[in-house]
């Protein structure tokens, strides 16, 4: 079989679908490459792509997006919702089929190295890719955000992992890593109250002592009025989808309080939803990959 | 993409594992074609094999099954639960990828041909493949069993569609045939008392006005002293897996009975249990095709 990585670069621009179509046609460049997905919030003045690929065709379409974005977007005229740090804010690359995490991190630090060398941006390693604990979490690296990047690289445990204490003075600085799969998983509330959300995503999130390998966070969906969970499950063979979805259906209840709906966001595993059949179906001695036609198709 | 044909032979030997293992040996003998499962049961005295593979090597591999099967069984001394009229009692065959069911019913064809010329077992063409409707079905077809085939096969309209009026004195004869994927399911209840899963399998079955794509039996698992409701799910998109599970859950519970819960037997598509994840988890505007990772790396 042959190995596929994903990745999932951010860009800091959401508002000219323009720049986002000359993204698109880099993306679609790199033979051995396909672009899934792409779309753009204005709002957050975000653009999120995924694109699979062979390793050595991942990493080249990853530097030529982070180039081709250092050349069209100017983070110093960069304003929107989400928190931000560069031109090119954030690249993960998750090992897909036939790949280790640790190949993931070599092709992090390969296109780090490159776009500090060939573009002179340079970059964070994060996630499993980090080189020390405070560097793993994305929150902690974009502390501070574009602007206050200047002054955070000149801290004693804040120099960058390629690069000088310096940040491309318009495309800023870039978070590049490997990490697992995640699924971005949202449980719509039938209530417009946001604290009955927020104390529900309190509950369940693994970083105040629910579900080991979910983030959630409370957040209102104002065109519909309606209070959303929204999470990343980082792992769904520790913390399975249903489990959270069960947890926040009960936990609902107890403020009378009924599920809309859920939504799925971009792409998930097929393993990763046929568990929930398996569950909710009560299939006993279910074997996923014996039982499962298309395992056997390829 | 390469064709492929799912073929699931059943052979009336499920007690001598020697002569189960002859067929495998023979099941794996053909290029292009994979055996992915085979299952015995002792008290059925019956053999079922799941082979997946290009039309042409599926049309073989059936073929040289069919021919060593009636080398190594004998029906004159056959004796088992389930009904049966020949050493090769029925092979449907299943379009799986890039293949239609008039392809299959080709493939039905061929086989029912070349095991008439070339060893002399007569056959009936059955399901999408049946010369009239009341050969569609299979138990119709086999009424009578290997006993009782030599005077039905002088019936009027009970001509073979392959071979003369008279059955193989030891092979019998044989039902081929091309249909749909179907998906082997049961729940299993909390009671031992067998009426009420013959109640609720009539409830549920398409024959007696419950769901159209489902066949449904009540049976009673001797070993566990549970009462099962054993069906066929001959159409998911009609009739999916979670509203024939909702449904018996919802009858049991009439009864004061429990699921205690279900098996899948062999193979499902992985859209079938998907189906599932999206109606239990209430996803919105789930997009199987572009949302299931899977299906874009191949």
């Amino acid at each position: 079989m042959a190995k596929i990585v994903e990745c999932i670069p951010n860009f800091s621009e959401g508002r000219v679908p323009e720049r986002v179509e000359e993204l698109a046609v880099v993306a679609k460049s790199v033979p051995g490459v396909s672009l899934l997905d792409y779309s753009s919030d204005a709002s957050h003045n975000r653009s999120v792509f995924t694109l699979i690929g062979d390793p050595v065709g991942i990493a080249e379409v990853a530097f030529q997006l982070c180039k081709k974005a250092s050349e069209i977007i100017d983070m110093t005229k960069h304003s929107g919702e989400h928190p931000r740090m560069g031109a090119t804010d954030v690249i993960p690359f998750v090992p897909i089929r036939d790949v280790s995490i640790d190949e993931c991190i070599d092709i992090s630090e390969q296109v780090a190295r490159r776009l500090w060398l060939e573009v002179g941006i340079p970059s964070f390693l994060y996630e499993y890719s980090a080189s020390s604990p405070d560097r793993r979490n994305l929150a902690e690296v974009r502390k501070g955000e574009f602007e206050g990047m200047p002054e955070k690289l000149l801290q004693d445990n804040w120099e960058p992992d390629f690069g000088m204490r310096e940040i491309h003075p318009t495309a800023g600085i870039t978070a590049i890593g490997a990490r697992p799969p995640l699924i971005a998983y949202n449980v719509n509330l039938d209530t417009s109250n946001l604290d009955i959300a927020k104390i529900i995503a309190r509950k369940i999130r693994g970083s105040s002592g629910g579900f080991q390998a979910c983030k959630a966070i409370g957040i209102k969906l104002e065109d519909r009025n309606v209070a959303q969970v929204s999470m990343n499950l980082v792992n769904t063979e520790i913390t399975p989808i249903y489990e959270v979805f069960d947890a926040i259906k009960h936990e609902a209840k107890c403020y009378g309080v009924d599920i809309l709906g859920s939504e799925l966001i971009g792409l998930a595993s097929a393993k990763s939803l046929i568990d929930c059949a398996e569950h909710y179906l009560q299939i006993e001695n279910f074997d996923y990959k014996r039982q499962v036609l298309e395992n056997h198709l390829f």
